[in-house]
C-alpha cells in the first residue's frame, strides 16, 4: 500500500515526501512535534495534543501554522489516506527554511509542516503488555528544557539503543540527585507497597505527557491515591508495581528494572486497571 | 547565481536539495555537522575538521560514510561549484532515513551526507573584528555531551536569539557554578591583566573547537601563556581583553559582556595579534 504524508501544504507519496536540507529542523533541531494514538479510526485525545502543541511553540516563539481546526483536518485526512485504523499520527512543525544562522530568520520566514501516519499491531501491543517491558535507568544527560516536545531528542536516541542493547524497551533518567524524571519517550510511574500511585511532577524537568494527564483523571475516578513527587530507583525497585505512559502505549506495566523484577516480575493489576480503563477517558476525533 | 548542494550522491540545485522528512536529522536531530572556513578559494584545516568528524561519529556510532578522502573531494568541488573564494563550506552527516524509532535503525540504512557552501563578505567581517563584538550570558542549559558536534542546536538557537535581542552578536553559556563554557556557536577566551590567555578547558562540557586548537598553537608560537581553566563572568568583566574563536569569525574581538565594556572597551591588541597570525598556522586544500 502506497503511503502518503503532508509536507508543506501537499499530500505526498512517502518517497517524495521531502524538506529543505536548509529547514531548521534539519539543522538546529529547532521544531517540536506530536504524536496521537489512533485507535478506531479516531485521533485520541487531539484536542490536548494541539493544546500542548501550542505550548511548545510559544515556549519557542514558532507562531502555529494554521488553527487547530485546520491541523484537525489534516491530521485526520492523512490518517484516512493512510488507512490507519490503529497505530499513530505524527505531526512536526519547524521554524521553517532559511539560510544557516542561529538567530531565529527574518518575519515571512514560513514554519514547516509535515504529518505522517503510520498502522500499528494491535494484537502485538496487547501481547507485550500483557508479559510487560523491561527498563534501564541511564544518567539525565538531557537539556534543561525537556518540558518543550522539541525534536531535539539525540539523548533520547543514545538511551533507547542503550536499553535495547541490554535487552530492555525503555530507559530511564535519573537526575543528579537519584530520582527517575522519566523515559526516553515515556512518563515513568510506580505504585508503592501501600497502593499509592506515584509520578515525577511537572515542571521544567518532564514532559508532561497527554497520556500521563488523562490517566491523573483516571487514578482519581478509579479512586486510588496518586503522588506527583520525585522518586528514586531504589524506591522503584521496592516498588509493588511500575509502569510506562506514553501516547503509542497507553499504560504499559514495568516487570524489570535494570534486570530486578519489580514485585512479582509480572504486569501489576493496578497497571492492568488504569489500562483497561484509559479509553473511557479519552476524547475520540473521527 | 544559483548555488548547489550536494545531498546523497548528488550534486544539485539548491530549491531541489531536500531530504526524506523520515531522516534521523529531521526527527532525532541525530546527526554531526562541521562548517570549515573557505579562503583564497582553500578549505582552512581541512583534515583536522576531518578529525573531529569522525570523532563526533565514532561517539554516536555511525560510520564514515565514505573516505576522508572521498569527503574532502566533495568538499572542494562544492566549494568549487559554488564559486566561493571567500566564505564557508558546511557538511552534515546523519544516522540516514528509517521508520520513525528511537533506537537505531537496523544495519544496512545508509547515513545521510549533505555539503552547502556559501560566500560570506570579508571586508565586512574585518570590519566588525575592527570594531569587536558585544556578547551576553545565558545559563547553561545543553545537554551533557556538547562535546560531540551534533545538530541538536536548539539551546544554542535561544541563546544567539536572546543575544540579538539584546544587540550583541554572540552568547556565552554560565554554568552552574558561575563559569563561562563557551558561546553558543564559539569558543569563549579572555586575557588577564597580566597579559596570560585563558580559556576553558576541553571535556564534556564545550566543544573543541578547531580554530581553538590552531589558536593554541599560534600562542605558543608567540611566547604568549596560555591557561586552560575556567574563568567566570567577574573575572571576563575585570578582563584586559576578550574574543571569541570559530571556523567563520577566527579570532573574532569582544567589547562588551552584558552591556558592561571590557578593558578600554576596544579591540585588544593581544586578539589582533592572534587574528593576524592565525593563518600562518593553518593548513590550505586547495
Amino acid at each position: 500500500m502506497s503511503r502518503v504524508a503532508f509536507v508543506n501544504g501537499r499530500y505526498l507519496p512517502w518517497k517524495e515526501a521531502k524538506v529543505s536540507f536548509e529547514d531548521r529542523g534539519y539543522q538546529f533541531a529547532d521544531g517540536v512535534y506530536e504524536v496521537c494514538e489512533v485507535r478506531d479510526g479516531c485521533i485520541v485525545d487531539l484536542p490536548r495534543h494541539l493544546g500542548r502543541l501550542r505550548r511548545s511553540l510559544s515556549e519557542l516563539r514558532i507562531a502555529m501554522p494554521m488553527s487547530e481546526a485546520a491541523l484537525g483536518v489534516i491530521l485526520r485526512e492523512v490518517r484516512r489516506r493512510n488507512h490507519v485504523d490503529y497505530g499513530i499520527v505524527y505531526l512536526q512543525i519547524t521554524r521553517g527554511v532559511a539560510r544557516r544562522d542561529h538567530a531565529f530568520p527574518p518575519p515571512g520566514v514560513r514554519q514547516s509542516l509535515v504529518v505522517s501516519a503510520r498502522k500499528l499491531n494491535f494484537e502485538r501491543n496487547q501481547a507485550t503488555a500483557a508479559r510487560g517491558i523491561a527498563v534501564i535507568t541511564v544518567p539525565e544527560t538531557r537539556w534543561a528544557r525537556v518540558d518543550i516536545k522539541a525534536v531535539s531528542l539525540l539523548p533520547n536516541v543514545l538511551a533507547r539503543q542503550t536499553a535495547r542493547e541490554r535487552g530492555a524497551y525503555e530507559a530511564w533518567f535519573v537526575d543528579d540527585e537519584g530520582f527517575v524524571t522519566e523515559g526516553a519517550a515515556s512518563n515513568a510511574w510506580i505504585v508503592t507497597g501501600d497502593g499509592r500511585v506515584v509520578t515525577h511532577p511537572t515542571g521544567h524537568g518532564i514532559l508532561t505527557g497527554i497520556t500521563r494527564q488523562v490517566l491523573i483523571e483516571v487514578i482519581a475516578s478509579l479512586q486510588l491515591a496518586l503522588e506527583e513527587r520525585p522518586f528514586t530507583v531504589a524506591e522503584a525497585l521496592a516498588a509493588r508495581e511500575a509502569f510506562v505512559t506514553a501516547a503509542s502505549q497507553i499504560v504499559m506495566p514495568v516487570i524489570a528494572i535494570d534486570a530486578k523484577p519489580i514485585g512479582d516480575g509480572k504486569p501489576g493489576p493496578i497497571a492492568r486497571r488504569l489500562r483497561e480503563a484509559f479509553h473511557r477517558f479519552s476524547a475520540f476525533s473521527c
